[in-house]
């Protein structure tokens, strides 16, 4: 089986080209606990954490049983530092306020922010081209996009597998575990600089003004998502490869123009 | 506004009947603290799990905020406890298990096992007949049907929010909680008595045979939905008030006569 190697260059010399590799060498994964500010004592974990299901061989483990972990621990430290830090805050918006700092887009961004892709080992040979869309898609939404670009999930992935590793390697330390998230999250998105996901925020809106909309699908055969208000169109996505990615392209455009069409 | 109570008898003196009670006085949250053997440093935030949003007033929280902490803390106890003690098991099983421990009928039926929602401040005059509901469903399946009764999300919410109280009572003790949750769920589900949700086992079943099944909706007309397999009815499921329940009927009644049918 021939080992695929992503080698991107990482952001701070990041330009429009895409170096590839198909060496065997992988960057060394004490780079990682550079990047990430933590020593791991137990370096198998780390090694664990950066090999993709395609790629383990019969003694090595592959990422997914961290990345389960790691996705409870990030869930539980931001529960908990939310909790604490805003007393008043009601359930449902501490829901968004978490989910904003931890979803696949939010985490995607993360892993390719600090290049940790560049250290899986792994055999997919898509892996590259996805690095890539989301690169394209990162310069024209600076920041979280709530779905408008199509986050890698294998990113976001590794981001939820380091963080489990940290938490075993460190003995079960919530603590500690923290101080490493803080780090490689930031800056987190708070209640100030806190965006919504358009159909939410969509949805939010009409509830508010007592307006109702109508989706309509084409997605199977255009790829295309429409939103109706009283039988006009006032909203439009396309994004072949997911059909969520459409419906919230679509909803980002229904809001905007509902806010020029009734001045909001 | 009037406060309703609900005075459901606790399981160690059920029948048939349920006896209801309009009187404001609720049993003492005393006794919440023997059922789960914790002893509270503040008593507030027991009485906070215990207080619906219905029935709260300005000078009090309602329990969501527990039960969103509670709800992670849950997540992360049982990741970590499945994480270490099976060692080999892969991430979708562990998924699995976790659910089959948490979600909202074990813990709907932890919380009626100990006839928690006696303790329930709240102005919900409905709650009486879905726990009603919840203990019929009970005695037709005395051990978790993944989904074939309908169960109060209320009662689960209890469980989660008494979980996150004792969480931050204790000042964030990950492993004294673990004591807590570990008797109040017992007997917990471990992967020699998991049974797997109907459709998902069905589903299982098919792929594993290459059978192709064929959903039929005929939900909102009549509350059925049925099963075909080569344009031949294998199994039909009725519930009216939740789309889930009548298909997760349905899948377990195709399940029995696939099983039937195929001699497997």
């Amino acid at each position: 089986m021939q080992q695929v190697l992503t080698e991107l260059t990482p952001p701070s010399q990041m330009n429009d080209s895409i170096t590839e590799s198909n060496s065997p060498l992988l960057p060394s994964l004490n780079e990682v606990e550079t990047i990430i500010g933590y020593k791991f004592k137990n370096m198998e974990l780390l090694k664990e954490a950066f090999t993709h299901n395609s790629c383990k061989d019969e003694a090595s483990q592959s990422y997914e049983r961290l990345e389960y972990l790691g996705d409870s621990v990030l869930n539980i430290l931001f529960a908990k530092e939310h909790y604490f830090s805003y007393p008043k805050m009601k359930s449902g918006e501490l829901t968004q306020l978490r989910a904003a700092n931890v979803d696949t887009e939010a985490l995607a961004r993360v892993a390719f922010k600090h290049g940790l892709h560049r250290f899986l080992k792994h055999d997919d040979p898509s892996l590259n081209e996805r690095v890539q869309e989301l690169m394209e898609g990162i310069k024209e939404h600076p920041l979280h996009s709530h779905g408008l670009i199509n986050s890698p999930k294998i990113l976001a992935d590794i981001v939820e597998a380091v963080v489990g590793a940290v938490y075993v390697d460190n003995g079960l330390s919530i603590d500690e575990t923290w101080e490493v998230v803080k780090n490689l999250l930031h800056p987190l998105t708070t209640p100030e600089n806190l965006s919504l996901n358009p159909v939410v925020k969509l949805n939010e809106k009409c509830q508010k003004m007592g307006i109702k909309l109508e989706y309509k699908s084409l997605w199977i055969e255009t790829g295309d998502i429409e939103i109706y208000k009283d039988n006009e169109l006032i909203g439009k996505g396309n994004y072949k490869k997911k059909k969520t990615t459409a419906k919230n392209k679509a909803a980002a455009d229904a809001y905007e123009n509902l806010v020029k069409l009734l001045d909001i």
